[in-house]
């Protein structure tokens, strides 16, 4: 993830950073640039179409259609920003838990505790390390895919790491609590925490294993091409090639929108702005240890 | 469900997935095509309307309310995922709980739990596997509906599934309490999953038997229909002929985005973009069996 | 409440249901054709407006505003609707409560129970029954008006029929406890769901008792009147008497989307589309009578 | 608050009630029916501008921005009504805890409580008395601002008023846990109920003392002077005369949704729409005394 | 903060607080009077444009994606809102949590408590204290950035001041329940207070280390400048000199509706509209001072 400064304009502007939508769509802007010059020039100069062809008035739908498709990909966009931020916020919670679980261990537990404190300073951190991992892998994502995975032959038989772990998490401290270290309202009090873990998981699979409806995703995406691409027709008589570039600044617009939801909608994965979570996993093994040391 | 890679524009654009909206609308994309053929052909050649008819100003109109009817569709959909997200997020509670409740017992319960174990390692996952069968059923869908429905005769007298397993869990959870080998203080520590469970159902319920108030769902055809059906007329003194391109994107935009809300509005059936619930009952299953093993 | 096919576009179109804004328009309707017609008459035969007058450019202000009062009207629509929905939720968590607190009771009571099982099959669906009597009484309607009710003369003083109920809950629950039939801990566990019933008593009758602001509503109404009523004055130099049609179609989508939004804000009442309280009491019944039996 | 029926049209459109935002912008709408014609007498009669002057076209300015200028207005009141919303929440979970707490007092106590009953009949009460008199004050208003207040010399030293009620009620439950008339499980029962109080005052208090950003607020009472007051420039040469209605039309339309919004942004003070906090604390009175009798 | 009275609209309008977006934009209102000046000089004088340039019709352009830029910045004033509305509910939510910790510690303690009301009076607040030096520390701003920051050598292992002051809390919590001074009980009711200090915390530093992806923000600005930029390349023929106030108000608009979402998406900092954390800190010292006196 980058951390910016919101007010640099400049830097916004006129520099083009990898994560930035204008250098994914370069080469579609030149396809675009391409075909709107032929289009320009088929009508201009080979077809001859006269200034009155009717063609003259396809814009019209344009018009009619435009704020449906900038609705939609704004609406898109914040759907998408809605998961991104579920995400950061279901880590956070991660976070939050980890040390409030951390906090409480160290409280309760007597000095003479067994060894304890270095099991719960190893295992807190150890779940969202193997969160992490969980969540990056083929198999969680494919989870709840209708479709055949030949190449993940044990999608079905998968074994949960963070399952095990916090199996492990859930086994000492009723071990403790047998063996009289942690009384029943202790148990109470660590209950939240606990539970926590296994919520979070399940919330960012739910992200990470369920796209939008497949339907929605195609028909935005048919919606922007037809849109797009019929643009230079009409626009020809009344712009000639300043079609090209027009063209161009609309594609890239509503490209730009679409490609920003694509982007964020999954936040565990690899792409830029994608959440830190190996850092994330790193603080939370700092905290624990600050706490439990 | 299709998990799809939400990046690949090609696919989307090219290939027709029979979960696409355009699909479904072929037929109908044909009868509009007939008809804004038709009323051209009236227009222009069996009536010889003059090119100054004020019929040429009707598209005022279309102007004045393409703003409200894009609006009212997008905000639609977006009901509608509401509904289909807050569907896979109760599921996901269900997921969460189920293994929460696992993990728990497989904790608190003592090496000789007298067949406990297996019980639940049974009945858990029952619970999503019933609670599937239970809102495919007519019974549940017709649950709060008015009209008569001498094709359910059971209707008021049906079995309600998912609170049977939910009975079960609770006795054999309060018959361990009484034996002694669950504490008052543990039984408060599985209250929270026990009664999600309830919650889930109940919640899924709702989404499934309340479809968004009937004079919404009519006003947004009525107006979807006079809307476009009223298009042609207009366009014959401007786009001629290609009034009917046209008039068929138009169409299929407004239609696509109704089309895409009805299928998702009721996540829990048998459209291609419900939720996979079989799929994530086994999902729970293998995850407690994991468990509690 | 209709229970429907929300696929079934035919019906949505062509027939109109008794629900339908189309219904309730109809004398409205009739008197906007009377006076678009007068207007369009007054302005070409009466009057002889010339082609040229600058009263033909007043659309120019309904273009500029045709955007805020979609935007307005949609957004007004979807706050009726979250209430709506707000509504059918509260009653949801109802039912939710009552399984819970029934599956409870009936795990926890011994065989024994001196009639606790009978009192709680009769008293917790009670709570429902109660509460929709309750949510449509004037007294409740008008709890929090700053008007004189003469003809509520016990508004003030009003027996507050749910809190009876939850009173008596309350009162066997703690008698059962001083005789030794629930412990501490078992308290703690019916703790939610006891207070839950008055939380969602409260909740309806917040949605019941508080409209939206009403210089907001009167804003709304007084918005649309002058918009449609000034529509025909410059419609008519473009569109002749096809003015007519024009502006009826207008007000049609304008007035429903303001009329659905009055029919549902308050889903407590009489209307086609309120909440189906009685068959959701009833509901409650047979599902408590199925657990406790 | 005014409790009104909202399917009478009538009355909101041909009265102009106390609240109405057009009694309040009756003397603005006077300045802007001087300025406007102002402004078509000098361009038309004193400046004798050409009829083909550039002034002509600034309207595309007006389209141009025509949309943001209601969007934001739109979603400025939503906010608003969030807020006013939020406030009227807060008040419905006083009475519901209000209820809740004086359910289970009213359980749990002996008969023989030495005059529990008695105090908390009155003490629960006072504290939503003792609220809605705290956010009428002056000190409530300016406890985050940043400016000097010379005329509240008690600013900082206030004393604050629920703090009080509720360390009251505090104690009178800790003292009948230590008299052993509650058990420490009835401490844990009654917690949320206490804790509850503390939060509704906290909320309340941020809606009062936090308004939306200054800046923001600047910029929207700007964007609609600056957007009204150039309307007419260019409306002369298209409407005459008829500059002056449409002028005055748009700026009722603009600036009355900014009033709403204004209105009812700080839902606790003296405005017509605002919470009637008196009626509600003289209702959770009567509901605690029937309950705690 | 500055609390100002939002129904003062004159204030609003004519005076420009330092706050103000239009002072911000000061120099680059400058600039682009030139820049628009520039332009139309340039078509009109030196290049001598023809009127009838294709170049006359590229406010086409602007028309379309008019309304995707005033949607796509009011949403993202809306976004940025959300967050600082957010962070004033944690802080709320501490003083809410410190109000209640005291409350119950008050009504708690016995007489002899050996120090502990004096420890609590100090350390409650204490947290508020440190958490706003926290916030403001850039250890914690760039705590997920991947960049490398040779200027804060200890990023990573950064004493974290707030966990400390739990800590503290905790311990001593823990130390009065092993002295006999609190039952398990009490721990039970107090926990909910403590896990939130650490709650707050950690979803004030979500706000504060994670902001909108910067593909997104980077997206916006480079829309807003090459929109506002090739405004004036068409207007020039429509309307000549007048380009210049048109093109220079709608980029204050756009600009405007940007500087304010980047002001308040940070709460925490010292800009005007930040949050006044050092004065509600003193708010939380001031309550808990007068609680546990």
């Amino acid at each position: 993830m980058i951390y910016y400064n919101s007010k640099n304009w400049h830097r916004a502007i006129f520099l083009v950073h990898r994560s930035d939508t204008f250098r994914a769509l370069v080469p579609y802007l030149l396809l675009m640039l391409l075909y709107s010059t032929g289009v320009v020039y088929a009508e201009k100069t080979l077809l001859h179409l006269p200034p009155d062809s009717f063609l003259r008035n396809t814009p019209t739908m344009h018009t009619l259609l435009g704020f449906a498709i900038s609705m939609l990909l704004v609406f898109r966009t914040n759907t998408a920003y809605d998961r991104w931020w579920e995400g950061r916020k279901l880590w956070g919670s991660l976070v939050n838990n980890s040390r409030n679980l951390a906090l409480k261990l160290a409280a309760m537990l007597p000095e003479a505790d067994g060894g304890a404190r270095v099991f719960f300073r190893q295992a807190i951190p150890l779940y969202a390390q193997v969160l992490q991992k969980h969540l990056l892998k083929d198999t969680t994502r494919f989870a709840l895919d209708e479709g055949a995975h030949p190449e993940l032959p044990d999608l079905d038989r998968a074994q949960h790491g963070p399952n095990k772990v916090a199996e492990s998490l859930y086994a000492k401290v009723y071990a403790l609590h047998r063996e009289g270290l942690l009384s029943g309202e202790q148990l109470i009090l660590l209950n939240g925490e606990l539970s926590a873990f296994t919520d979070v998981c399940g919330a960012c699979e739910r992200i990470k294993n369920t796209p939008i409806p497949y339907s929605y995703s195609a028909f935005i995406k048919k919606f922007i091409f037809i849109y797009v691409a019929t643009l230079p027709f009409g626009f020809t008589f009344t712009l000639s090639y300043y079609t090209v570039p027009v063209t161009l600044f609309i594609f890239y617009v509503l490209a730009s929108l679409e490609l920003i939801a694509e982007e964020i909608e999954d936040p565990f994965g690899h792409d830029t702005n994608d959440l830190p979570m190996q850092k994330m996993a790193d603080n939370i093994r700092g905290n624990v240890e600050g706490i439990l040391r």
